[in-house]
């Protein structure tokens, strides 16, 4: 088959699978990177976290526990370095291509800023504030990285395992936010207004983040994930929250409690990562099962095309015994070659209906992984335009979503729908055509 | 530059900016072939109609026209397959590509079909509505590639004028389809209420193409589209229609008003190609000014690129002075590299808020492009739900857009969004995980 040529028809369907495999093939080492950058994240997370005690300065014997765990970011940093330069996104699109390649060298210009970085925590020449800033942007540039990766999957499958574990690191991320907030609070004793406020948006943000994750995990990332809901090491940091709520200017509590809300934070952020391990089990499981099941379904197909085209070459063979002067002079077309035309007609229909459910199936979960980013953009508009501070505007979209029985996405949908169109009509807007029928 | 070894941070992002570029290359190949199929269709809805007044008995002497026309469409035919052949969609992602190369194999087949069709129309062999559905089909899947075009571009600009001319040809088909039915149904005497309501849904869907078409399309393009709203052959066109909805089977009237019918609208269907004409002028420049845009800002970026590799190379050489263990015991970041990192910082940050900005502009366009199918399925919503009628169901929506001063496709969004949280919510959910905070 490979030296015959086959009609266009049969070449293009023929390409359209093909070019399914091979994105296939870039998608799984996309999402070996992924896993790579997921495990880097979760060590700057914990080397945030100790730089953090170690600035708060209640715990200078942190300092070589730090140095170790520099060192570990070290060996995951070059192993994702290694992976930014193997990638090949033959797959993506240009525009995507062009996103995923900002998004990696901004996530290098962070990590180059590291060794600076850490010089100045050793040397406690910054502020705690100014550190977990960098260590915030640095890591927020690798979920950049992981979000690209989501949004531009070709595969549902793989699409919704990325959603979920893009969703449950980002969930994470701001766990461990949260975890650098309650040391610089218990750190001079109490909780400014200003800081519970903040607490109380991470808390938020987590919430969506896991609803997300829960919608598209695996069972088994599920089951351990409600594992840990109830396990001693969340309850127990939960707990510590309200202590953190309690506080104030006139109730201050020892400076000490940092220590323990660390470490309580810290068991269950690592706990967190037990989740986070299977979904990159399921991912690369998911990655596995795809490559499997395309390879036999493009052997199948290859089988029926070889068919086809054996039944084209036939009814071609048959048609050079008749002599025409043009295409209208031509005997109509007998059995064969009208049976050749229904088969391919059936091959073409399967594939289009094929290719359009893949195309809704990966809307649907690209969708999901861009609800926190509406819901985020709706709470904007509202402060923007009504004079909402971020809690009101969040409290007011939560009011309407158990109103209305709907998610907090799809009236963030709304609102944004109706202040497009309110801007829309706004614009100056040329003449509509008059009288079309 | 190309010699030197840059630092991987400005690698990517000189990667970034080199895929957009060819990117845009591809797209410019792509765009020259959807304006030849725009001109392959507007020759197969004249075969269409021409095949049909011929079938419908009244007008024998338009055999010899029927060749001609068949002629001409095998010359554009043959440009497009050419096309379909050349094009290289490296600017796609695989599952873009798939799709893509599975529509060109739909189109394939049916131009596969045309000669066996031909021949069936010359000898009679066919009824007329057969023959319309066939050609329909066929532009159907020559349109879809046109679809997929406007879908995938990764220009604002250029995805904007695919929009337009999609929308107007779609528009426009729908016009050559009213034009076949009011041929078959002058040529019976009268219209059935059946073909009476496929009249007026052909209607609505001129006009909300049209509308699109003129959200979207350029000053030009829209000045000649008012003045083909104004048109004499407008006009006439749709007073003809009122003729038309006058009838019935106890109001027949004389079957050769069909060929009035027929002139008319291909008149008015000839002047639309005026506009079309406009809308491809309008996209090849678009391709034009954005290559040479481009162009340009690459250039740029590159002398830009070019000062930062210098400085980088500077502040090496500096640190190759210094002799440290490790990062940790190097002397902190010296006034030159803290330069470097800043403008490469400037840099990244420029070149991300472009990229998010192309982003938005891109979802906004493609969203319009989908409008028409979310109308369409908010409908089949509707009459599956509420048990309306095509009409019902459309007029409902209209209301609600009237109603709440929306469009007509932010209320099918909203239907939609409403059906889909009522399905989620229906289907068997994995519980909810608990105790979060």
């Amino acid at each position: 088959m490979a030296t015959r040529r086959l009609p266009a028809t049969l070449r293009f369907l023929s390409a359209a699978r093909r070019s399914e495999l091979q994105g296939l093939e870039d998608l799984v080492r996309t999402c070996e990177l992924v896993t790579d950058i997921s495990r880097l994240v979760h060590a700057l997370q914990k080397e945030r976290g100790y730089s953090n005690i170690y600035l708060s300065g209640t715990a200078p014997q942190h300092r070589q526990q730090l140095d170790q765990l520099s060192h570990e970011v070290g060996g995951l940093e070059r192993r994702v370095r290694e992976g930014f330069e193997r990638i090949e996104p033959d797959n993506l699109g240009a525009a995507e291509k062009t996103r995923l390649f900002t998004r990696i060298a901004y996530a290098l210009h962070g990590l180059d800023e590291l060794p600076a970085l850490r010089r100045r925590i050793r040397d406690h020449r910054i502020d705690m504030q100014d550190a977990i800033a960098v260590f915030i942007r640095l890591i927020g540039s690798l979920l950049a990285v992981v979000f690209e990766a989501a949004d531009t999957a070709g595969e549902p499958d793989i699409t919704r395992s990325l959603v979920a574990l893009f969703n449950f690191m980002q969930g994470k991320e701001l766990a461990g936010q949260e975890r650098a907030l309650g040391v610089a609070g218990f750190a001079s004793g109490y909780f400014e207004p200003a800081l519970l406020e903040r607490l109380e948006r991470l808390l938020e943000g987590q919430e969506r983040c896991f609803d997300i994750f829960s919608r598209f995990c695996g069972p088994d990332a599920l089951g351990r994930w409600q594992a840990f809901c109830i396990s001693d090491a969340n309850v127990q940091a939960c707990r510590l929250r309200e202590v953190a709520r309690r506080t104030s200017a006139g109730a201050a509590v020892d400076p000490h409690l940092c220590e323990l809300w660390f470490d309580l934070h810290t068991a269950r952020i690592d706990l967190m990562q037990q989740v986070e391990q299977q979904l990159e089990q399921d991912l690369l499981d998911r990655c596995r099962e795809s490559s499997e099941r395309i390879r036999t379904e493009l052997h199948n197909h290859r089988l029926l095309l070889d068919r086809l085209a054996d039944m084209h070459a036939a009814a071609e063979q048959a048609k050079l015994f008749d002599v025409h002067v043009s295409d209208l002079d031509a005997t109509p077309q007998d059995g064969m070659t009208a049976r050749v035309a229904r088969s391919t007609l059936e091959l073409l229909q399967s594939q289009s209906q094929r290719v359009q459910g893949l195309s809704e199936e990966l809307r649907e979960a690209r969708q999901a992984l861009n609800e926190r980013k509406r819901v985020e953009q709706a709470k904007q508009q509202l402060m923007k335009q009504q004079g909402l501070s971020e809690s009101e505007a969040y409290a007011w979209l939560r009011q309407s979503a158990m109103n209305q029985g709907l998610s907090l996405a799809a009236v963030a949908e709304r609102l944004l729908a109706i202040t497009g169109e309110v801007e829309r009509s706004s614009k100056p807007r040329p003449p509509r055509p008059r009288s079309k029928h």
